[in-house]
C-alpha cells in the first residue's frame, strides 16, 4: 500500500524553461500561444463513468432540485424530502442495487452520478446518501439475501424513509466504543435494542429529526451473556402518522452550520424489541436458541471487515468536495477575468486575474482540483474494482481504505480552503448568498468530520504507514541503523549531493539549472516520496526506542501524533501526485498534455514550497534551489493564466450548475456598460475637469 | 512607523529550559505547578476601558440580545433592529459623540464597548456599527458643527436609521473610483447626487434594504465643472412609511453568508436633489455661487484624511475578531478537557486535550489570541491618543493607520481560522448552532473583506514599508549596495555566524544550546525584525532596478505584489509580538508573568516555524536550530495545557456570554453519568463478558 507506483516520464517540455528570471512575465501572464483541445480533457475529467455523470449533471439542472438561499429550515427539510422523490422518479438512485430489484450493481457510476448532485445543493444530496448510500447501502451489504428482500424494496422506492443510526452523542469517530446494546432474547426469539444513558444516544443522524420511518441502527450484539461486538439491526421507528413506536425517542438536532435541508436528529431506545432476522446478518448471525455465528472468527478482523462495506460515504465525498471546488473556482475565477479595480500603470482599471497575488491565490488551487480530480477517478476505479467483486482482494481493499481515507481527508479541508480563498477573492459580491461561494462552504463544512473525521482518518493511514514500516524494518538494533541508511530517502540525500544534514551544501549554479531539475518528474517523485519514507522512518526510530515498554511506547506515539499525522498528508500528497502523473500519461502529445504537466509542476511544486522548510532542515534542497521553487511558481502561474477560461470550460458545467450571478456575465455587462458611459460622455465633452494639484 | 520598538527584556526564565528532550512531557502536560493570578491577568486583558468593557459584557447578558441560530433573516432583521433600541435606552452608543448632544467624547472606550457586542450577535454589532461608527462617525468627523446640530440628534437617538453609502458595486475597496456624482447648481443652491450606470450604485450597505430613513452618500463633488473628488453627502432616502423619495431606489442584497440581521442592500439615485448645507463640510465647502473651497489644498492629501477619520471600524473590527476568538477558544478548550474518546494505553478514554494532535491544534492559537488582545489594546490607545486630539500629530495619524490596517488584517483572518479549527475540534458537535462556533465564523466571514479588503490593507502597510525604504536608502547604486550590506538584516547574519547565504553553516551544539537561544527574547525581536527588513530590502532593491522606467516599474511591483503582502503581514507579526511583550513588562515578577512569557514564546516560535523555511534559505536559522522549534513549541504547549482553563477564565466571560452547552457542563454531565453506569454495572455483574479472540 505504502510502495509508491513506478515513475512516469511525463517532464516539462525543457523548451519551456527559460534561464531569465526576468523573462516572459507580462503583467497578465505569459501567453505561449499554447491552447488545449477542452472536450478531449472534458471526457478526461468525465472519466470512466462519463455517462452517469452526464445524465446526473443533466438532472442537476432542473430548477426543483436547486438550493434556494436562505430559505428557512423547515421549508428546506420538506424541499429536500420532495428532491429524493424526484431521484427515484428520474432513476437515479436505483444504480448500485441488484438488478432484481431494479438496479444495475454500477457502483463507480452510481457514486460518480451522486457526487454531481452536489452542484444542485449539497443537503438534498446528502440525504439522498442518507437514504441510499448509508441506510440502503447499510442493508445492502452487512445483510443476507433475506434482509434484501424484506427491506431493500422499500428503501429503494422511498417508501421508507430512513437512518443510519451508528454515531452516539459519547463517540464520534470511535464506532468500536459505541454504548448502545442489542441483547437477544431467545424466548421471544427477538433482540432488545437499548440505549443505557444520554450518551449512547445516537446523533446527528440524517432523516432522524423528521422523515425516519426506520433504522439501521448499530450496537453491541449480546447473547447468551456474551459481547460480540457492533452489528448493525433494522429497527422501525416511526408509525404512518410520524410518531415514535413505542420504546423510540428523539430529539431535533437544530439549526447547523449547513446542510439545514437535512432533518438531523438524536435518538433513543428504551428496550425496543425487534425479531432476531432483524439483524443484518452477512457477517455475523444469532441462531433461534441464541448460538452465535459468523463467518469471521476474530472479532476486530469482523468489524473492520463491516466498516468497509461502509467505505463508500467517504469515496463519495471525495468526489463532492471536487466538484464544489470545480464549481467555486469557476465562479471566482470567471469573475475574476472580468472585473476590473484600481487604477493600473497606463491609466485604465486592472482585471482582478491579471494582479500577481490574485494569480498567486487562485491558480495554485485551480492545479489542485484537477490533482484532486484525478486522484478521485482513481479511487473510483478502486472502490469499482472492489465492489463489483472482479477484485475483492484483501490488498485491494486495503488500497481502498488508505485512498479513501487519504483522499477524502485532503480534498474536504482543501474544498473549505479553496471556497474560502474563492469568497474572499470575490470581495463583498462573494459573500452575497446568490454567488453561492458561502453556501457551497457552510454545506461542505461537516464533510470533514463526518464519515470519519479527517484527523481520526489520518492517523490510521499513519498507523498503516508504520506497519509497513514495521514489516520491513528489521527487529534489532544494529540492523536497523544499516536499514535507515538503506531507505530510499538517505539515498536521495546522496544523490543530490548533500551527504549530512548540515554539511556545506554545494551551489549548484544558475536558477535555471536549478528549475530544469525541479520540473523533472523523477525529481518530483523522489522528492515527494524520500519525504514521506524519512518522516514515517523518524517516527518508527523513535516508537522501536520504547521496545516493550507499553507505556512509553504509547507516551512516545501520542508525542509523535501530530508529526505522524503530517507523515500521512505527505503519503496522500505523494499518491496524488502519481494519480495525477498516471493521468497525463493517458493523454496524447501535444498542447493539452504540455498544459496538465504544466498544472501538476504546478501542483507538485505548491507542495514542495509548502514544505520548504522540511526539505532544507533534511538537506533534500539546497537554499539556492529553495528559492528557485517561488520563482518558478510564478512563472508557471504566468504561463497557465491564458489558458485559465480554457480549463474552466474542461470541467464542462452549464450556467444552470454555476448559477452565480457574477460568473454569468452580470459583471461583464456593468463592466461594459460603465466603459460605454464614460466613452460617451467624453465624446460628450460633458466630463468635468479634475482638480488641479496645488503649486508646491 | 517602520521602525521597531526597543528590545525588552522579558525572556524565558533559564530553569524552564531542560536540555533534555525527552524530559517532562507526559501525555496531559508538563505540570510545573506554576498557577497564575486570574484577577490580575483579567483586569490586564480588560485594559484601560476596563469599566466601558464590564458595562457592555453586563448589557450583552440580557437574552433579548442575544442571537437566536437560525431565525429566518426577515425576523432576524426586526429583531436587530428592536436591539439597537434598546442599545440606545441603555446608553450604550452614546459615549464617543460630544457632550452637547448627551455623549462622553470618549472614543476608545466606545470601541471597546462595541467589541463586546460580539458575544451577544455580530448581526446587532453590525447593524449599531453601521448606525453609529459609520453613518453617525461620518456625520460627526466629516461634519462642522452646523450638521452636528442638523444631523446628529436624530442619528443618537435612533429615530433616523442610516446607511453609509460609501461602496458601489464597481468599486469596492478602491474608494478614489467611485462613480457617483454630487453636481452643485448655484440656481438652486442644491447638490444633485446621481448614479449614472449600475456599476455606480451602492452596494452592500447597511441599513439600506430596510431600515434606512437617511444616508451619507458619497459622491465625487462637481461644482462650476470641476471634480474636487469624493466628499460626504446626507441625503434621506425614505418616507416615515418607509417608501422611497423620489429619486431614490435600491434593492434587497439578499441573504448573505452570515450577518444576516443586517438588512444590506443597493440604493441608487437619480439626480435627487439636497440643499447645499446637506455637504459634510469640514475638508471641503461649496459657497453659495458655487465657489470650492478647502483647508487641505493637495486633493490626494484631502481625500485620505477624510478617509483616515473613519479608520475606527477598522480598529473595532479588530478587537470584535478577538472578542470572537476568545469565546470560540473557551468553547474549544473547554470541551476538549472534558469530553473522552478512543481508549488509550491504560484502558480508560483519554481526554481530547491530553491528545499530542489535539493540543497542537488548539493551544499555539490560544497564545496567538493573547498576542492579538494586547496588539489591539494597544491600537486602541493609539486610537483614543488620536481621536481625543491628546496626540493628533500627521506621525500618530500614520501610526494609527499603519497598526489598524496591519492588526484587522491577522486578527480578521486568525478569527477564520480558530473559529474553524475550534468547530473541527469539537467534531459533529462543533456543527450544530447551539454551539454557537459556525455561526459566529459565518458571521465574522465579511471582516476580512469589508472595511478595506485585508489584501488591500496589507499591500498599503507593504507600500508604507516600501517609502520608508526609500527614505533612507541612498539614491545611486553604488551606495545602495553599501546601505544594503549595513542592514539590521545582514548585521544580524552576521551574528548568527552565517556570514553568506548557502555558506558552510556552524551547528551550534546541542538542542539545549539552541532552545535558549530561541526563548531570548532579544533573539525572537531580531529574528523577526531582521525577516522584515530582508524582505523589504530585497524588493525595494528589485523596484529600484527599474529607475525611471514606469512601465518596468509597474511590471516589477505587480510581480512582487505577492511577496509585498508577505512583508506586510511579517510586519504586523513583528508588532504584535512588540504588543504583546510590552504588555507583559506591565506585569509584575512572578508566575502570572511566567506563563505570558511561555505564551510570548509559543507565539513567537510558532511564526518561527511558520516562516522556518524563509529563515533557513536566508542563513538566519541553522537546520539543527530549526528542528529545535518545533521541539521547542511542543514543550511549552505540554507545559501551558494544565493552566489552559485558568487562561480561559482570565478572559472573564460568563456562561451567558459563552452559551453553548458544550462548555456549560452538558459534555462533563454526559461523561459522569457513562461512567457512574458502567461501574454501577460492573458492580451488580451485569456487563456482559467480551467474545475471545480466537486461537491462532
Amino acid at each position: 500500500m505504502v510502495d509508491t507506483a513506478p515513475v512516469p516520464s511525463t517532464n516539462t517540455p525543457k523548451a519551456d524553461a527559460s534561464g531569465d528570471p526576468a523573462a516572459g512575465t507580462p503583467a497578465g501572464g505569459t501567453d505561449t500561444g499554447v491552447r488545449i483541445d477542452v472536450d478531449l480533457l472534458a471526457e478526461h475529467l468525465l472519466g470512466r463513468w462519463a455517462e452517469d455523470r452526464r445524465a446526473s449533471r443533466r438532472l442537476a439542472l432542473d430548477p426543483a432540485m436547486h438550493k434556494i438561499e436562505g430559505m428557512p429550515s423547515a421549508e428546506h427539510r420538506a424541499r429536500t424530502l420532495d428532491q429524493l422523490r424526484l431521484l427515484v422518479e428520474a432513476g437515479a438512485i436505483q444504480r448500485p442495487y441488484p438488478e432484481e430489484i431494479g438496479g444495475q450493481s454500477n457502483h463507480g457510476g452510481n457514486l460518480a452520478a451522486f457526487e454531481e448532485l452536489a452542484t444542485a445543493d449539497p443537503s438534498m444530496q446528502i440525504k439522498a446518501g442518507v437514504q441510499w448510500g448509508l441506510f440502503g447501502s447499510a442493508v445492502h451489504h452487512l445483510g443476507t439475501e433475506r434482509n434484501h428482500r424484506e427491506f431493500l424494496p422499500g428503501i429503494v422506492s422511498f417508501d421508507v424513509p430512513g437512518c443510519f443510526a451508528m454515531t452516539e452523542t459519547g463517540h464520534g469517530s470511535d464506532v468500536q466504543s459505541i454504548a448502545t446494546t442489542a441483547t437477544y432474547d431467545p424466548a421471544t426469539e427477538e433482540f432488545e435494542i437499548h440505549t443505557p444513558f444520554r450518551g449512547a444516544w445516537k446523533d446527528y443522524i440524517g432523516n432522524a429529526a423528521l422523515h425516519g420511518k426506520a433504522a439501521v441502527v448499530f450496537a453491541k450484539l449480546v447473547t447468551h451473556g456474551v459481547d460480540h461486538g457492533v452489528h448493525a439491526f433494522y429497527v422501525p421507528l416511526r408509525d404512518d402518522e410520524g410518531a415514535f413506536l413505542p420504546g423510540v425517542g428523539g430529539e431535533d438536532d437544530g439549526y447547523k452550520g449547513g446542510l439545514n435541508g437535512v432533518d438531523n436528529g438524536r435518538l433513543h431506545f428504551d428496550h425496543v424489541r425487534v425479531p432476531r432476522t432483524n439483524l443484518l446478518n452477512r457477517y455475523g448471525d444469532v441462531a433461534e436458541d441464541g448460538t452465535y455465528s459468523s463467518p469471521i472468527a476474530s472479532p476486530g478482523r469482523r468489524f473492520f471487515t463491516m466498516l468497509g462495506t461502509l467505505v463508500q460515504g467517504r469515496v463519495s465525498l471525495d468526489g463532492a468536495a471536487v466538484v464544489a471546488q470545480k464549481i467555486g473556482l469557476q465562479i471566482a475565477l470567471t469573475y475574476a477575468a472580468q472585473r476590473r479595480q484600481f487604477p493600473t500603470g497606463d491609466g485604465t482599471e486592472g482585471v482582478l486575474l491579471d494582479y500577481g497575488r490574485h494569480q498567486r491565490r487562485l491558480v495554485p488551487r485551480l492545479a489542485t482540483v484537477f490533482a484532486q480530480s484525478f486522484a478521485h477517478e482513481k479511487l473510483l476505479r478502486t472502490f469499482d474494482d472492489v465492489f463489483s467483486g472482479r477484485e475483492d482482494t484483501p490488498q485491494r481493499r486495503e488500497d481502498l481504505e488508505t485512498q479513501a481515507a487519504a483522499f477524502k481527508s485532503m480534498s474536504t479541508w482543501s474544498a473549505l480552503d479553496t471556497l474560502q480563498e474563492c469568497r474572499e477573492a470575490c470581495g463583498g459580491a462573494g459573500f452575497l448568498a446568490e454567488n453561492r461561494l458561502t453556501g457551497l462552504r457552510a454545506d461542505l463544512d461537516v464533510y470533514v468530520t463526518f464519515e470519519g473525521d479527517n484527523t481520526v482518518l489520518l492517523q490510521l493511514v499513519g498507523k498503516r504507514l508504520l506497519t509497513d514500516f514495521r514489516a520491513k524494518a528489521p527487529k534489532d538494533t544494529a540492523s536497523t541503523a544499516k536499514f535507515v541508511a538503506s531507505q530510499a530517502a538517505t539515498k536521495l540525500a546522496d544523490a543530490t549531493g548533500i551527504r549530512r544534514i548540515g554539511q556545506a551544501v554545494a551551489d549548484r549554479g544558475s536558477l535555471a539549472a536549478s528549475v530544469t531539475d525541479l520540473q523533472d518528474a523523477k525529481t518530483q517523485h523522489d522528492l515527494l516520496a524520500g519525504r514521506v519514507d524519512t518522516m514515517v522512518t523518524e517516527i518508527g526510530m523513535r516508537l522501536a526506542s520504547a521496545g516493550k515498554d507499553r507505556a512509553r511506547g504509547a507516551l512516545l506515539l501520542n508525542r509523535s501524533q501530530h508529526e505522524l499525522i503530517e507523515a500521512a498528508k505527505a503519503h496522500a500528497e505523494l499518491m496524488q501526485w502519481e494519480a495525477f502523473t498516471e493521468a497525463i500519461d493517458e493523454v496524447p502529445e501535444g498542447d493539452t498534455r504540455r498544459v496538465l504537466v504544466w498544472l501538476r509542476d504546478l501542483f507538485a511544486l505548491g507542495l514542495l514550497e509548502q514544505h520548504l522548510d522540511w526539505y532544507l532542515m533534511h538537506g533534500r534542497i539546497t537554499a539556492q534551489r529553495a528559492r528557485a521553487v517561488s520563482a518558478y511558481i510564478d512563472r508557471l502561474v504566468a504561463r497557465v493564466r491564458p489558458i485559465v477560461p480554457q480549463l474552466l470550460d474542461s470541467f464542462g458545467y452549464e450556467p444552470g450548475h454555476v448559477r452565480a450571478p457574477i460568473a454569468l456575465g452580470a459583471e461583464q455587462a456593468r463592466q461594459d456598460e460603465a466603459r460605454a458611459w464614460f466613452a460617451a460622455e467624453a465624446a460628450a465633452g460633458r466630463l468635468p475637469e479634475q482638480e488641479k494639484k496645488p503649486r508646491p
